[in-house]
């Protein structure tokens, strides 16, 4: 490693925030000596706390971390949070909804804000969130909250990294617990019902016990149900101390240990994937791809036999 | 081939329901011979004409599938519908619908329903749906109507490898379009707004509309809104209609091809990456993943290096 890397990465876990901006974005846009830094820094991580927070749009999500956020800086911890925003040509609010919220906690270095699209890279964004909390981590952020919106797999990826997940409901959005997406209601550890002064809150805490009721975890947790309002801060303390419960129960129990290792099977198969792709990227370039595909799309040839000789070429290479 | 799999796949191109349900829970299940099957079933495929369905649970897309396969059966077409629908432990619905759907065409061979989950494999329905697709193609169906719940990557996915994709919209669920999965909205050959007889249709046809004069697509069409109400078979016609102006207009600007080459592009990257995941995971076992998992959860081995070193060890050997 050169001596400028090494200045940098001393710069990153020192928390300057410029070094730790940049190192953010050549991860996350995969600029080259990427995978050098993410080395360098990874022997540097694992004393971050990440709590993943996810729920429909218009849950709240941002103005709950926001409140969370302030209430770990008071007790002095350092911040760090991902915002996972899934923008569409329609909607892309996420570099808007960045610098609004940078704004909130402009003079505070404590905390470190960074919004992430869902644009571009195939099934890479869970892995890109990862390798960002991963920076973050060696930066020295003693809690690294990670939003998204809960509707897919990605967010079920992204969540997954988390020591804690937290799964937000609110009350009368048509938002039934039923529909949301599957796989997101399982990975609660601790469920958020916020705006709770609405009309609908007993509704939807019966239909999670209900939920609750079909259904025993594996760890035998019950994940309880905080009621928050968060554009006014209720709840904040309430949601931090179930948090403070879970994570005293995850160490008593020795399961942070296993979830980790558990978590680092499935990144580990990812990676190698997203690697093996690569080498098959560069061996197949883009023209050739086009060209098979289009013999593929007249027919003249089976893309199962194709795949097989284009593994078995790359295999003797 | 050996004389078994030669009758099995003439048995499946004739249209033998027994030999054709075998085929698929084959492909589905990925069992020996698979994909065999899949490149003798290929050279017959390529006449379907398939649509894509998606819409939010509750939005009515079984209802409304139910109704264009009736359609397309009283122009003596053949129909299959494969339901792709994310269940998980608390709602588990796929089978008791399906049971359920097929009873309604029981003595109609002409209609063939096919029910599969999202449970399992990594990103891999999408691949799966489409393989199902290619045996129901080459069993001679003209019309294949995939449904699917419009909530996340892996249906947007799903639904790029239809010819035409329909988005069905309700109005008053709390359902408002930019609620809508992001990439959702952006496929839409045809907008259906289902149960349009609630109040809150025409909103939701404004908010397409707005969403429709930010953006003007690529190839030229403007999506149409047809409203239906699926339950008493209102606008079923329309929108067979709405589906025959746009396969036509795919034919006349020679688009469909030029879809098909760009879906094969994304298909062909999708399936080398699972070969060489499958490359992958027959090299390292599952007992290693484990042991380098926990390596990595104790900080004692970076993940980046070691990825590295399997992909130049598989290279290698």
């Amino acid at each position: 490693m050169n001596h400028d890397i090494q200045t940098w990465i001393e710069q990153v876990r020192a928390g300057d925030t410029r070094a730790l901006a940049r190192a953010i974005s050549d991860v996350e846009n995969r600029q080259p000596g990427w995978s050098e830094l993410l080395k360098a820094l990874f022997p540097h991580t694992g004393k971050a706390r990440i709590l993943g927070l996810t729920g429909a749009p218009g849950a709240g999500k941002s103005t709950l971390v926001n409140q969370l956020a302030k209430h770990y800086r008071k007790d002095n911890q350092t911040v760090g949070i991902i915002a996972v925003d899934p923008t569409s040509p329609y909607t892309g609010g996420a570099i808007l909804g960045d610098r609004i919220r940078m704004q909130d906690h402009y003079n505070d270095p404590g905390i470190y804000i960074r919004s992430m699209a869902t644009r571009g890279s195939l099934g890479g964004l869970a892995r890109t969130t990862a390798d960002v909390a991963t920076v973050l981590d060696a930066s020295g952020r003693d809690r690294i909250l990670i939003e998204t919106v809960g509707v897919g797999q990605d967010e079920v990826d992204i969540v997954r990294l988390a020591d804690v997940t937290v799964v937000i409901l609110v009350p009368g959005m048509g938002d039934d617990v039923q529909t949301i997406k599957a796989g997101i209601m399982e990975i609660a550890d601790i469920f958020v019902i916020n705006k709770s002064d609405r009309e609908g809150a007993e509704r939807v805490e019966r239909e999670i016990r209900a939920m609750q009721s079909l259904d025993t975890r594996k760890d035998g947790w019950t994940p309880p149900i905080v009621k928050t309002v968060a554009s006014e801060g209720v709840g904040t303390k309430e949601l931090a101390a179930a948090i403070a419960d879970y994570e005293s129960y995850l160490k008593k129990e020795n399961l942070a240990f296993k979830k980790n290792v558990e978590n680092w099977q499935e990144r580990l198969i990812e990676m190698l994937r997203d690697a093996m792709l690569e080498k098959v990227q560069a061996q197949v370039d883009g023209g050739s791809v086009q060209r098979y595909a289009a013999e593929i799309a007249e027919h003249k040839r089976d893309p199962y036999t194709l795949v097989e000789e284009i593994v078995r070429g790359i295999n003797r290479s």
